[in-house]
């Protein structure tokens, strides 16, 4: 009887992780394999973790009509336990790529204005505590939308600045936080970020992220001075540096800019939700793991979700096992993986792929499982 | 240690059998799955066939020109063993839809004389056998391309017909084969074919295979009355009955009038050559049998080389594994395969999964391999 432990991504743009998991399970059932199974669909602080950690937080769905990373309206859903008075936001709702054409994309323009709505609708709401996951953004901003919103005030040379954008990140000279201070006492606010790079600098937000939201060399230059400029004004007005901060580069500096002016925690998204998911004792409790995501790369070893969860499911001895949309042709072997298979049926479009996602998952597991029967 | 036999066709339009075998083996071995090795590529009298049966019959590839089904020149390859006297003919590559673009194709015009031109230039070789597979055609001519290539005669009520085309077949009124029989004295033909189906009805030559030679539906019935007169002139001149043969409709008629005008034998392709590749001594040392072919579907099992394989080894009791370019999504299970997996690395264009058929089936072997471990 072997036991087999589920514990996949959201396919992006296809199919939620707890519907992965599911069309796993109904696969592995359907080969008659002998085993038990538990399915602990994750996330990793990436566009798409909001459902998977209303599910562990106990955390019901909500809605709020906020703006979009242009200012346009957008009904952003977030997630609120009341009697624990925690909110769950996810920035990709309101301020992600998600909600952008690729020839919208504005990197001095698009703010995180629409994710400060919803924390704010939060405090309203008597939060005490705030979970944010950055994947996902349009924005380098550099949090000034989330801090203006909240209403933390920035000044150029000139005066204050009603409504900053990206474009104003390098002439900003003094902020005061007093307010948004106030106002945010006693809460919590807790970033669970997707990725480890520093806000500055060759890995940094503008370098790495720039160009996916819309920036050229030049604007990433630009961009990147914008937020040494805005990092220095937060370290003189506050005392604290965020320069070499880990995870400081998520989300275009939202990350570190939370962390320096309101003294936001940051924490690693993934491992956050594998505690919430009580995965380490279920991993005791396994002698297969299987996790999976749309795609699976020579980087996934090493980065979100399923990568993590490979790696620590390695350490303590399981056999790996992941499935994907899509694999590299010339794939060998990834680390922590013991084995990795694409799910297509076959060549077709990816709009094709994406429709299929359940059947192929539940076609593929079914396979798996007759393989591993021996 | 598992004994594993590796028993594919070609992936068509991609890989011929024996890449394909050699493909499978290499992933397995890179799995370090602890096992023994057998490579049988197969075929079944279909379209690219004869690098088979070229190797099992330790047969020379040698190539002639030709006219193709319209009478363009083409170089067509064939099999020659000289010490044996035994040639192998592949009627698609003189005849086939292969060399056809779909809008030239021409059920009126398209005839097999350039495979009797093959066959006359055996003869003149000296060939005391010659074996023709006939899968793949382009043609419904009911043979009368090699007939004639070979010396018959057919005439119309006002008399002789010099190059018979299709639109001649309902107005023929007698053939003279006596220059051609005593041409073919001493000459073994055994016709190798890919379909069961009888040369007239709903399961015949043209209704089944005359819409994918583009006889539209008139064309078809039109065709229908040619063949069905050409049988009866047959009948009457040499005593056969072809009408209920099993194969006879066979590459638009050509086993049935083979048969009817020159008693050619004609046998199940995929039989004989997994005679020719001893499967049922291999099959006996094999644990697991993988098979594979472009597409598996529904149709598969009761079909050509990977159903007959399978089917065989399921029977024998054997672990049944078929690796392919593409299965339906909601494929669950077939007859005699125990499992089935796709090779697609994702979702793409069917030019870059041709292109990626080597890499991706060693891929999905080791892969495969991996799980057979544990």
């Amino acid at each position: 009887m072997k036991r087999i432990l589920i514990c996949p991504n959201a396919f992006k743009g296809s199919l939620d992780a707890k519907a992965v998991a599911g069309a796993i399970a109904r696969g592995l059932r359907e080969s008659a394999l002998e085993c038990t199974i538990v399915e602990l669909p994750i996330a990793d602080g990436g566009d798409g973790s909001l459902g998977v950690i209303n599910q562990y937080l106990d955390a019901v769905e909500m809605r709020l009509g906020v703006n979009d990373p242009l200012g346009a309206p957008v009904h952003a859903r977030y997630g609120w336990h009341e009697s624990e008075k925690t909110g769950v936001v996810e920035l990709a709702e309101a301020s992600g790529l998600k909600l952008l054409s690729p020839v919208s994309l504005n990197p001095w323009q698009a703010t995180t204005r629409g994710t400060g709505q919803l924390i704010r609708n939060l405090l309203e709401k008597g939060a005490r505590r705030i979970y944010l996951t950055i994947g996902g953004s349009a924005t380098i901003d550099g949090a000034m939308g989330i801090l203006d919103a909240l209403g933390v005030k920035f000044y150029h040379s000139s005066g204050l600045v009603p409504g900053p954008l990206p474009s104003d990140l390098d002439k900003i000279v003094r902020i005061d936080a007093d307010d948004a201070l106030f106002l945010l006492q006693g809460l919590e606010l807790i970033v669970l970020c997707d990725v480890e790079n520093p806000l500055l600098g060759a890995h940094g937000a503008a370098a790495v992220f720039g160009p996916q939201k819309g920036a050229d060399e030049e604007g990433v230059l630009r961009l990147e001075r914008g937020l040494a400029n805005l990092a220095g004004v937060v370290a003189e007005c506050t005392g604290r540096s965020v320069d070499d901060l880990k995870h400081g580069g998520a989300a275009g500096g939202v990350a570190a800019m939370l962390h320096g002016v309101l003294g936001a925690r940051l924490v690693n998204g993934g491992e956050q939700i594998l505690q919430w998911a009580g995965f380490d004792g279920a991993l005791q409790q396994a002698d297969i793991v299987i996790t999976g995501e749309g795609k699976i790369d020579e980087q996934t070893a090493y980065g979100k979700g399923p990568g993590l969860v490979a790696r620590k499911a390695k350490q303590a001895g399981k056999h790996v096992l992941g499935l994907c949309g899509m694999v590299s042709p010339d794939l060998r072997s990834y680390d922590h993986f013991d084995v990795v298979l694409p799910i297509a049926n076959g060549p077709g479009s990816l709009a094709d792929a994406f429709a299929h996602t359940a059947q192929n998952l539940e076609r593929t597991a079914c396979e798996v499982g007759k393989l591993l029967k021996g």
